[in-house]
């Protein structure tokens, strides 16, 4: 046995910053709640590990000071609040391309369709039908405060989405449908959630239709200079409250503060609030421990798994085909497509999804074959021409160490009924948010958003009953 | 916005220390594989997080010089590993006490009987024997190197356990007495879990009956001084090899090696081994970070959830009334009960189990009312005297910081199927061990201490394959 001693290090610890909150993690939800407890009056840093803000956005440039987005992007009616936080920034928004027709390619068949089915089988698409209006009336029956309170919620928390897509939906084709649309919307397989939480996150988009469709849906609009734009002028605006390269390591609170130890900085504050999805949470050390039912939900809601592409070509050819550029398909690897262009028209762009799966077996391939792979599955959808793109962008959101996955965690079997409560019930000092903590479109900008105001809104209200006796019981040592 | 400058603090980091391996847990697997690594003349070190060794096994002195077990405890047939290490280290074991009649508690009826079975409606009984027969053979099928490659693994995959429960058994009955069989088992709701984990599971156990049982069963046999007693010797052996108080945060790998980081010490190695649970493994820091696909297996195995009462009275009582201290029931507080006094039969300890959704609710309440519900079911199962033990010892695996639930890891619907490779896959020169990684008494010690020996295995032939390479490239700086 080799020893050898070294002569030891100094570690120059920084001082530790004083604040009324500190929140970790600068994406939409950080932001959002850090803006509103700065114009309360009250002094907040977020601490980010990344060395840029947006979380789950990202801006990507094509050049000519175009930009498409390899994370969220999209608005549709009833995300409110997205849309007022981009016309108080300045930011506009227009709407995706949605003009032509759309392509389906369902267990190997090809459909072209200008309505909004293939036209395909009358009793698959009679069965398909069905089966989205029973998924309608039962998602409305959830209660999006309390999934696990609904009349039902113990039968449709013990069962996986697949199980009632296979016992209810008769036609091959109509459960291959459904696969690929929720795979699309969850970036999960039907297996690895609950047939509750397929439900929970309908209603939470309001229906089905609501969720997957462009226009009157949630891909009708995009923001002018991307998603992510957002993000950096709602950083631009909080300044020197938002700290980059500074990744959570600890939380150790007592009865009078709580203190946010980073790699590069340490924050005392008297509330804080922990914006980053639940498996990305259970990663830090807390001190205390946290509570075991705390702690164990966050080892049950893992994140989704995408890889998201931008490909990009000299013109939108498809248009001139009378194709909107939008396609999806049962069997991958790319399940959707979009048109992406900029709202210019020019170049062209398709957004093309791999998830679950696929998107796991795509990881694991050289990035030369899996860009051949994506690239295939768009000459598949739209021809030769698809072959040739000017560039190429991918982004593995599973690779990513601050995200492990997109779009958002998903609840498995027995967790919405077993550790629902958990998800936004505040630990001492420490409140939660995050796009997954959201009712309302959960797993989007929208609930991410929401998410932030609400825990603003706790921690203000906190800080305001308790400002007398906070004020005097904080500790000046260390 | 308050801000205070305070003066900085200066740390002085340990040396680091170089060794051909380095094990994270101190638990069976990591004290196994260490034992195996410096048995072969390879220079070792186990780096664990407790101020003690055992992992999920720990003894409590109950006088005397007598102790109880707070976790995992019985051994049985075809654990031969943890047998001939106990052997090795000339520490005894003697019989779980499995004289006279037991008691069932099926959806509110009493049972008493005295054959392997409450003797309850013939339908019930009819029914409950043929899901087991059932289980048993389709278990099987399930190739245990490789779940995810069995004839019908998709199909099982992608249902829970609890939907095959409602689905093949008919009567209530049986349905209850499979659930509550299950959950003392896996210590989870059958929701919780895929079909084809609850297969895996038994497999990996030889069979349903040999799972389930005392004699002749998994729950034969106790060691005598505690089943931690066998990770006290291995340490005790190993010496200086063992370092406690020294929980890793960040495992930093590259071409030549792989270091390990600790609160207290550094320890560069050429190989390290990963002996905790997936849960668990998912929160160091790893540099350069992990492939997306390893990191989202451990978002998706989840530990149990557990706490183990030792309830501890004057005398075995009762033995007295023809009770063999075994109970069961179908609807707690406590689901299991058995009789844990030491070797010479006095005092009289019952061991009383309280799992998933009860042990939720009981980690909730104040410890007062949490003694009281776990003494209640043992007075509903032996009556008045059980209402007035000498002493209570209880511990709940899911508020320990360093474990967060037990007995072990489950695999939820879809997780065997989509990230089944990615459980012992190496990582460069990270090796997993951990029972969770076992294809033989998964769950068990028994599984723990083979996955250690597994993991050992591979690191010694890495080690020897590359040893003439690798000893002149090892940098020799930090």
């Amino acid at each position: 046995m080799k020893r050898r001693l070294r002569a030891p290090t100094v570690w120059l610890m920084t001082a530790v910053r004083e604040m009324d909150v500190v929140i970790v993690g600068a994406g939409f939800a950080g932001l959002t709640a850090a803006r509103r407890i700065a114009g309360a009056g009250r002094s907040v840093v977020v601490v980010e590990a990344r060395d840029r803000v947006g979380g789950r956005t990202l801006n990507q440039e094509i050049g000519q000071g175009d930009v498409v987005e390899m994370g969220g992007q999209w608005v549709g009616p009833t995300q409110d609040r997205v849309y007022a936080l981009a016309s108080e920034l300045g930011i506009r928004t227009f709407p995706t391309f949605d003009e032509g027709d759309e392509l389906a390619f369902v267990e190997g068949k090809r459909y072209r369709y200008s309505g909004e089915m293939p036209r395909m089988n009358p009793f698959a698409l009679a069965d398909f039908a069905q089966a989205v209006m029973r998924l309608d009336r039962l998602a409305r029956s959830v209660p999006l405060e309390a999934p696990w309170e609904g009349p039902r919620a113990s039968e449709w928390d013990s069962q996986t989405f697949e199980s009632w897509l296979r016992r209810t939906v008769k036609t091959s084709r109509a459960r291959s449908m459904l696969r690929a649309y929720f795979g699309g919307i969850l970036a999960a397989e039907p297996a690895s959630y609950s047939l509750l939480h397929a439900l929970f996150y309908v209603h939470s988009a309001t229906d089905f239709e609501t969720m997957a469709s462009i226009s009157g849906g949630a891909q009708q609009d995009r923001i002018e200079g991307g998603s992510q734009l957002l993000a950096i002028r709602l950083a631009e605006q909080l300044g020197r409250m938002v700290e980059l390269e500074a990744p959570v390591r600890r939380i150790t609170q007592d009865r009078s503060s709580v203190v946010v130890a980073t790699d590069r900085l340490t924050v005392r504050g008297r509330r804080a609030i922990v914006a980053i999805p639940p498996a990305l949470a259970a990663r830090l050390a807390y001190e205390p421990p946290l509570p075991g039912y705390r702690d164990q939900l966050t080892q049950r809601v893992p994140q989704g798994s995408i890889i998201k592409a931008e490909v990009v070509y000299t013109e939108p050819f498809w248009r001139g085909q009378g194709l909107k550029g939008f396609a999806f398909a049962t069997d991958g690897p790319v399940i959707a497509s979009f048109d992406n262009s900029p709202p210019g028209g020019s170049p062209g762009v398709l957004a093309a999804f791999v998830k679950g799966d696929q998107a796991r077996r795509l990881a694991r391939l050289d990035p030369v074959e899996r860009r051949r792979e994506v690239v295939g599955s768009l000459v598949r959808f739209f021809g030769e021409r698809a072959g040739s793109p000017e560039a190429y962008h991918e982004f593995d959101w599973s690779a990513e160490e601050w995200t492990r996955g997109c779009y958002g965690g998903h609840f498995p079997p027995g967790v919405w009924t077993q550790y629902g409560p958990a998800l936004r019930q505040p630990v001492g000092r420490i409140h939660w948010a995050g796009t997954e903590t959201s009712t309302v479109w959960n797993g989007y900008m929208e609930g991410a958003v929401r998410s932030g105001e609400r825990a603003a809104g706790e921690v203000l209200a906190a800080l305001s009953e308790n400002a007398l006796k906070e004020s005097v019981t904080v500790p000046v040592g260390a």
